[in-house]
């Protein structure tokens, strides 16, 4: 049986994970005969918005601690990852993704990433031990992956020059199909990049889970 | 194309609606060819908890803006439901159902409903418009329906003791079968009163959801 570490980002599409790409990825693990393990770095959200109006909440959250409400309370902290144990990666998207694990969404090309993020996900590229990125989850791959990996965020121009611009070379691809860089064996689907809705979303993170988990 | 009413309750399970449970609710109704309309008592919730811990944070959340961090935004106070535009109705559970639209995880047998809640509840049972409720959410209907609405809360003895002290007849069931009160057009299912993974939840939301469709 497959053991899949996942990381998230918090919980709610706008300053989190994207919550349907996430149960969606954890079932398709649970319906392809693995065991799902979940991961959040321990800081603080960059944002907390009211998810009705975009609006910024006067709030702090932990991005470990909101995780675990999609996880029923089954999350560690992403620093204590230790790949040895697991047989593939995979990282949903949301806005979290590109504000909590990255600050892409605020800095585009000239972004970073989480410190305690990149050591895992760089573990599992060197090992070339699968992984599948989800949505906006694909910005982080030329942080971690040698130049030239290859992704899908899609089909939005400006997302898909930030990729290359940040060393990748980014592949258009339709919501219901993934993107493999054989090479580097990491699998890429758009998601809610271009879905709308959760069959759509579905589509393409159940395709993926598929792959990840065959590899 | 059917138009089916989902009623959430906050954002996670121990203190606002299971997420599991809702997503796999709202996928089921996609999947069966229906929409999704979600709504959500505009409430503080009753606690906020952290749920790596258990313990309590010392935050207030509304229930109508967390329960918009399950469906991206899309959700209306419980207040504007107006049933004339629906046919069905569902209700997911997690703590929220028993801490946020009744009490009845804090006075048991002796709880009261939200009172939209229990107006949107009771217009589908009176128009008898098919219904389905999943987990905790059962023991909202003996406040909602005539006496001796059958129904599961799965197997618990304390819990179903509880939901024939408020006027119902508990059933016992299995994660995967649901139960089916004919006269009420009412359907429930233990789900994560039972289920022990993603799977198993989904083996009895997605049974529940179909049927109620089908009526």
């Amino acid at each position: 049986m497959k053991k899949v570490a996942v990381i998230l980002s918090g919980c709610g599409v706008f300053d989190g994970t994207e919550i349907h790409e996430a149960v969606l990825t954890l079932h398709a693990i649970e319906k392809n005969g693995g065991t799902w393990h979940c991961f959040a770095p321990d800081i603080e959200q960059s944002q907390v918005l009211d998810h009705t109006s975009g609006e910024t909440l006067d709030q702090t959250r932990n991005v470990l601690i909101e995780s675990a409400r999609i996880t029923r309370g089954q999350v560690a902290d992403v620093a204590s990852l230790n790949v040895e144990e697991f047989d593939a990666l995979l990282v949903p998207g949301g806005f979290g993704a590109a504000k909590n694990l990255t600050d892409f969404a605020f800095n585009g090309a000239q972004c970073s990433i989480n410190a305690h993020v990149a050591s895992a996900c760089r573990a599992f590229a060197e090992q070339r031990k699968p992984a599948g990125y989800m949505c906006i989850a694909p910005v982080l791959m030329p942080m971690v992956y040698p130049q030239g990996v290859k992704g899908t965020i899609g089909q939005d121009p400006d997302t898909a020059a930030a990729f290359n611009a940040l060393g990748g070379e980014h592949v258009n691809c339709p919501v219901d199909d993934i993107v493999f860089d054989q090479a580097n064996q990491v699998v890429t689907t758009p998601a809610y990049m271009l879905a709308q809705s959760i069959s759509e979303a579905a589509s393409g993170i159940e395709k993926l889970v598929e792959k990840v988990l065959s590899l």
